[in-house]
């Protein structure tokens, strides 16, 4: 418990970085803006899994720690901001690590709910993306789930995947590293090879006729 | 109850199916975002209601039957793609008529919770607008409900309608059927002819005076 | 307790007015969508913290009053629109007086629940400023936290103030005044002077490489 807790502390704070500077690309925000952002990216998915499950209190709300963990984040984003840029791919890697991480704790917190085992994937998924969707709505852009690489669905099937292991006869451990391993493996896979789902539907350009 | 519990279902599955044909217009999203876009048009309005009464559990994460229907809605669209974009009128027809029903069971769901009339009214239409104000907000466009003809204002008279009858001497059937064609008769019509509610305020161009 | 009734209830008009002035430069909307952002602008962010805070029913869901004083402000808007932009300055003032005092009034509620100090300045804050948020989203902007002259670091300073001054002995009415003293001042000097917190960092521009 203790070293999940570390964990989720040490994913807080990365989401809080990884909001900062996504914030920032914007339309030069303030400080309070870029942190405001940050917060909403890291505390945001988690949230709106407790609100959906009406788990009281939100866990931000009782454990104002992970307060201090994102404006911790948010200052270490300003004194070595260059620095994080150019690390660009070791920050992606502890991102698509926090992911998948969420997703399957929030898979188990809703397990624990007594939820469907396909609701709790859905739950985990949320934990993992809500923050950078609402991270998008706020900075007026169309969500980057929508967008990009495969993402949100690699949560999904990792959040899966723990819910087949959950029914075998395995460890706690083993199953949330395989599971973890699913999302970060998909994640990384898809953006090194630039994979990404098919297109839903190709609407037909109408037949032109005079007058339509 | 049986009766009722297979139109919201079928509710459900239609607003899935609205909510995919409209996200598939835009910057052509994948089928994740597509799913997405469409799970949140389908239970954004009831979700809403919910958590603003306090209703827990939200009744799509108690019964996952609902999100099997909101897939294969989706897969329906998918498969059916040019058929329902040849059926616009008659998908309008149905789509009225869940919006009115959700309308007016949402009201009724919010009577339960001893709420104010006025307040059950206003919970009755958010049930139906607010999964599309969500799918606009979502995929950055104004949310429609402030652009187009009457249908917010619909929802609400009808729920409006509902209240009244509901102080009289009558079946529940009946002030469903009345209320229900109340709104399906208004939005019909408005679409038809193209009504909307007057604008609000023209702002005055102001007198123009050098320099200013 | 009548008195901070009689304060409430004003400022949910006056926000109420706040949010049709605003929802009315967007794009013509009718009357629905004004009424519609007014109410989201006037009972989004006292919505947002019960919701986070799980203080149930929300306000307005007890208390339908302020629902007819919003639609009273929206009338008085229509009413008198062109006088009331003519009273910007007054306005201002106006809203400013709402702001502090939902701020601290949305803090003192938090701590009512136990949740540590901070927390509930994050709360306070949320109360004033979330509701603008909502309106900006519905409406395609920018949330204005982001950009503008300093205004919700000013609600969080003012509700720090607030925790500050409710650890010594001192009158409940004395933290009160003094703290909604802070948050209004600040936000008068700010929009005066047009201070504005620095900007997070500027992206030094890459150097030109041929090919990059």
């Amino acid at each position: 418990m203790q070293i999940q807790y570390l964990l989720e502390l040490t994913g807080t704070g990365l989401f809080a970085i990884s909001g900062a500077i996504a914030a920032n690309k914007k339309s030069k925000p303030d400080w309070f803006g870029v942190t405001f952002i940050g917060f909403i990216t890291s505390i945001g998915g988690g949230s709106i899994r407790d609100i959906l499950l009406g788990s009281y209190p939100l866990s931000w709300v009782a454990d104002e720690k992970r307060i201090y963990v994102i404006i911790a984040g948010i200052v270490f984003t300003s004194l070595f901001f260059n620095v994080l840029l150019r690390l660009r791919k070791t920050l992606f890697i502890f991102d698509s690590l926090g992911i998948a991480m969420f997703t399957i704790l929030g898979t188990e917190k809703a397990l624990a709910y007594h939820v469907a085992p396909f609701i709790a994937a859905i739950m985990g998924m949320f934990s993992a993306i809500m923050g950078g969707v609402m991270r998008d709505v706020l900075t007026n852009e169309i969500p980057v789930i929508f967008r990009k690489e495969i993402y949100a669905s690699a949560c999904l099937a990792g959040a899966l995947v723990y819910l087949a292991l959950n029914t075998m006869d395995l460890s706690r451990n083993m199953c949330l590293l395989v599971s973890v391993s699913v999302i970060f493996g998909i994640r990384v896979v898809a953006v090194k090879y630039r994979l990404s789902l098919p297109q839903f539907k190709r609407e037909k350009v109408p037949e032109t006729d005079d007058g339509g």
